[in-house]
């Protein structure tokens, strides 16, 4: 039997495609997801009934106890969302102070106990402009110290790392997934605002595909 | 101005050192505790007090959510302490998954919050052989990653990493240092055990110092 592969769920749109992807492997998956301070919980719900209906074992981490250590950013609070595209300058508001690399390592101590000997997650190539802990370099270190810090080497990687969110859009299509069970936006009312950045991106994937997203939206800009 | 430090404590003795050596390179020091779900806090209220008396920023951070994540570690309650000495079998039950791995990349988080450059943590030569996550490798790495995953680098050292725990303790006994501002043992007792791995360490140090361990303990074995 092969071994178990533990995924970084956050209930969005990449890491949904991601989850059905290491299915497709046939290896046991553990989902985790990881509840730091996100302004909202529509992702984490998201993720804990496709979890169910697939039948995947899933933890969702409470680690809001660590907010305090990572300050200043809009995605825990302190700042205002911003609005418009990944190109706008206030996207680095949204960055978490070392954020990919708390996640990682504790999906890797998650892993060493499940005796799983992989960890994905679903940085992709639109974010790296923004997130230098979405880059390959950051990826490539990652799996490097992941591999001797226990006992047994677990590889950090990231499938979609050279991919745009319309390309995993596109192969999340040709598997005949149903994109309603994801949340993107930043925001966390009843429907996507549809201006958010988060929005911004989500629906330009769609666009690009010719398909329109099943969500409902506010409006869409 | 020369940039902050930040130094993981434990309140041990290794990190009581390096805490103090930390103070001697006249940067701005902030001293960053975990309470991960330890046995017992004597550690971290030794810690508290120190920093207290030295008028060192300190923070505690409660991390005990993240337990369930990281199981299989006698230090995390699983298990029962081991005692003896670290070559004992038992002592690999002391191994907390991934745990320097998570501790850093909050204590890395904290830094870039903080607009420090560096993170210094207590790993020495005594530990290498039982865990991965002191040896020099591990720290090389975790240095490289860190320097990749924020716009910010911060520099990832463990100043102690080639000394055993005597020549630590020597050091802090140059500088004047008194150890009874420090918790070693497992248990979290009135008096130090004397029979856990973690006392039978820190007396051999002592007894090698040829001075006498300030602390009380129920016996010395």
């Amino acid at each position: 039997m092969s071994n178990p592969l533990v995924v970084i769920y956050s209930g969005g749109m990449d890491s949904f495609t991601l989850l059905h992807e290491a299915l497709q492997t046939g290896r046991p998956v553990h989902a985790l997801s990881f509840h730091y301070g996100q302004r909202h919980a529509r992702e984490l719900h998201c993720a804990e009934a496709v979890c169910l209906s697939l039948g995947v074992p899933h933890q969702v981490a409470d680690i809001r106890a660590i907010t305090p250590l990572l300050q200043g950013s809009a995605l825990t609070g302190d700042l205002a969302v911003p609005e418009g595209g990944y190109q706008s300058a206030t996207m680095q508001d949204t960055v978490v102070p070392n954020r990919n690399m708390v996640l990682l390592s504790l999906a890797i101590g998650h892993a060493v106990t499940l005796k799983a000997d992989a960890v994905w997650y679903g940085a992709h190539g639109g974010d790296h402009a923004i997130y230098p802990d979405c880059r390959p370099a950051f990826v490539a270190a990652m799996d490097a110290v992941s591999r001797v810090a226990n006992y047994d080497p677990v590889a950090v990687e990231a499938p979609y790392l050279h991919l745009s969110k319309q390309q995993i859009l596109a192969k999340g299509l040709a598997m005949g997934l149903d994109y309603q069970h994801t949340w993107t936006c930043y925001n966390g009312r009843d429907k996507a605002c549809g201006r958010c950045s988060a929005c911004h991106e989500r629906l330009q994937a769609f666009a690009g595909e010719g398909v329109s997203d099943p969500l409902p939206y506010e409006e869409q800009v």
